[in-house]
């Protein structure tokens, strides 16, 4: 490949060089797009005139590149591109803690934004196996109930059978937890919500990463919280140096971070930066809020969570079944570490319980492994659905970065100036299509030329064709 | 019957007045005791040789002394005796505004109490029609889920057709309601927690019923809310003086008011005491929530709810499938009145949403008319259980008090001082029964020889025993 004005001397081409040579070339004029599969090893065979050694050989170096992508029993299929890796900049200023204030708009931005998709009423697609075997499951647990099972309520805890299941699959990440240490909630942002109310109170200031979820934004707004915004890169997470200048600067409570593929960024926290963040923990007597719900989405192996390097108790690990397997299951959990007990009485006086007979059900669908099958299943479904979004974004004019995310739902992009995603919100809902401005992840101002999009559905042609209406809306002519 | 030393002259006695005084005798005697059913009108003729004309006329004489009452298709049962009707006195002293502090004691009470029974351990007796029909329903609506139904978020208020099952469920008890003026939540605590927080603001004051419901005294202490008891009788409930006298002295945001069949006093509040507190609402600028969640066990008619009379938009009623239904179901709602925008923005912030496929479920056992024949059936059982439970107050030793609730679950006891529930916890405890003390229901540890015992279960055998084992536990000997 040579810099340029270098003389390369090619004094013999071995076939497979050639041949991979042609593939990249091929890939390079988007004879075949991202995550689009290349043509069976067989059918090279015939087009090139190759061995099947060839072939392999070819594929073999470009998949060490990063250039394409083996999926077993499927074929190869084109990864992630250089210009597609230009990743968002970390802009986000440090600006002095304040109390959040949400506007109107940002809260009908998050009703309708809730359900993570550009065409909210497509409907699309069949339902998963997983979702069919989870719902026989909650079916034969409501067909288990007798006696009058029905007259009591649940063990704030929650049922302990689920929390077992909880916990085997906490063990698979690393994390040795207890059943006893977890608690049942209604989802993930109900677990943010038990985790705040038990480590804050009203005025406490809390760091959060910016960009950075609403949901948390939002709760701040609720109980009276000031918020601290710390740039987040989309590729490391959380910058630690940043934390660290903040807290020697201010008097801060809690730290809520995503260190899995948080939202909107999709970034995965290398190790060193989660060590640190703990010793920062340490140091500074903060509570670490983890907020864990996309982790089980990861596309080739789930990280361990930051918990499971808490040996001070500091860290509240927060999740749900949300994501991963179904929004309307409503199931979600919290390890509280050193706040479990008063996480247990929060959550026994604002609901008292969750339901028994739906934690039995999905706790069988986990004991049978139908959720450990579920997830592979829809790891390379999404991973697929990344792939298909961020090709599509190469036909957008202009100069954009986007995350390249290894799990999560959504990626992040950052569009040339003077783009205004906040402005074009009404337009596009004139067209039916709710997009995720970038402003909503910050109480700041911040990222006006930004946007999430979700992955998170299917591909079909309608969406699609809302995908490559967005470039007229968002991009100034 | 006569002063002692009165001579009776009984010029001429008419058969059905012979019967009459016979079965009076007979039931003051405890020959068929609080409860159980008189022999049939066919037995009575043969026994005492009269005609059924003679029988009906006396038992109809009875009925109108309210001493048996007919339960059509089931005969004539024995009905409240003087004795079981002297009510609780109203004990409850006004004290100045407090913060709330409730002890791990009483924590640990209300973990367990949650149950509502005196024997957790038992699970006696058949899964009734009603939740059986329920299931299935619930079960039809996981099975049509379809598509990536499963993806989606529920809207903050919740799933229209249980919103419009809810409001038709209003109309039959005279409040008009639309879809639109609810919000579906994860029960009533959840549905308490949410008006509290949105019309209370840290440091306000609230009146709460004396004794009233203990989930309540825990809201107030977590939102860091100050309490003012009112005196509440256990047969009219709160008393409308003493609030009046209250909020005259002092600034009082919010009353809390269970005005059916309240816990632990089962009062219903008369309608004239509904019209002077919506009145008192407006003069001193009050929220008032209502905890409606026992209007549905009614034994004969159900109450209209106070939020029927609202025409300030002040009422928050806030109501829950837990008690007439079931408990796992983990489903209420909240009519907000004027905070109702506030209401949905805090479920939307604290929980997201609720489960679309449960509330469609619920919905169609609601349209296909099952919960309206769940509750039939269940009022007569209901009442059956809370006469059973009186009766057997009375072989208790000493001179107690007690309630007669005409709906909801539980009888209110007073018992001789120095009684001293509270002691008796640990001690019945140990022998695996769970009570639930006066003090429980008070943040001014009033009501310590007070206790509330709950007929929301079958008394098969063993419960009846553990029931017969309380006076020894309680009684000073």
């Amino acid at each position: 490949m040579g810099r340029k004005g270098e003389v390369q001397v090619i004094q013999t081409e071995y076939r497979y060089q050639q041949l991979e040579n042609w593939l990249l070339q091929a890939i390079a004029e988007q004879r075949w797009r991202l995550g689009e599969r290349l043509p069976s090893i067989r059918a090279l065979c015939e087009q090139q005139g190759v061995s099947k050694a060839t072939v392999q050989h070819a594929l073999q170096r470009l998949e060490a590149q990063g250039l394409v992508e083996a999926r077993p029993k499927a074929g190869y299929f084109v990864a992630l591109q250089p210009r597609a890796a230009r990743a968002p900049r970390n802009l986000a200023r440090i600006e002095a803690p304040r109390p959040v204030t949400v506007s109107e708009l940002f809260l009908d931005i998050m009703r309708r934004g809730a359900a993570f998709d550009l065409l909210p009423d497509l409907h699309a697609g069949d339902l998963p196996p997983g979702i069919v075997a989870l719902n026989r499951a909650i079916g034969r647990a409501l067909r288990r109930q007798k006696g009058d099972d029905h007259q009591y309520y649940d063990a704030p805890a929650g049922e302990m059978a689920l929390r077992e299941q909880l916990a085997l699959h906490g063990a698979r990440r690393g994390w040795q937890v207890q059943p006893e240490q977890l608690c049942v909630t209604s989802g993930c942002q109900h677990a943010l919500f038990l985790a705040l109310m038990a480590c804050c109170r009203k005025g406490d200031v809390v760091a959060v990463e910016s960009p950075g979820f609403y949901g948390v934004l939002q709760l701040l707004e609720q109980l009276e919280l000031q918020v601290i915004e710390v740039p987040t890169s989309s590729e490391t997470g959380l910058d630690i140096d940043a934390l660290e200048r903040v807290l020697q600067r201010w008097d801060i409570r809690a730290c809520v971070v995503s260190p899995a593929f948080a939202t909107p960024s999709g970034a995965l926290m290398p190790p060193a930066a989660r060590q640190r963040l703990l010793a920062l923990a340490e140091q500074f007597d903060l509570a670490i809020i983890e907020d864990d719900i996309y982790a089980d989405t990861a596309f080739v192996q789930v990280p361990d969570p930051l918990k499971a390097l808490d040996t001070g108790e500091r860290v509240i690990l927060c999740s749900s079944f949300s994501k991963a397997l179904s929004r309307d299951l409503r199931l979600g959990w919290i390890a509280g570490g050193r706040w479990h007990e008063r996480i247990l009485h929060l959550k026994l006086v604002t609901q008292l319980a969750s339901s028994r007979y739906l934690q039995r059900g999905v706790a069988e669908f986990m004991a049978d492994g139908s959720f450990a099958a579920h997830l592979r299943r829809q790891r390379s479904e999404l991973r697929s659905r990344r792939d298909r979004l961020i090709a599509s974004l190469h036909d957008w004019p202009g100069e954009i970065r986007v995350s390249t995310p290894q799990g999560g739902l959504a990626v992040w992009l950052e569009l040339p100036e003077p783009a205004d995603t906040l402005g074009a919100y009404p337009r596009a809902l004139e067209q039916g299509l709710v997009i995720t401005p970038g402003p909503l992840f910050s109480v700041s101002g911040q990222f006006r030329n930004c946007l999430r999009i979700s992955f998170a559905h299917p591909w079909d042609g309608r969406r699609i064709e809302a995908l490559n209406r967005l470039p007229e809306l968002l991009l100034p002519s």
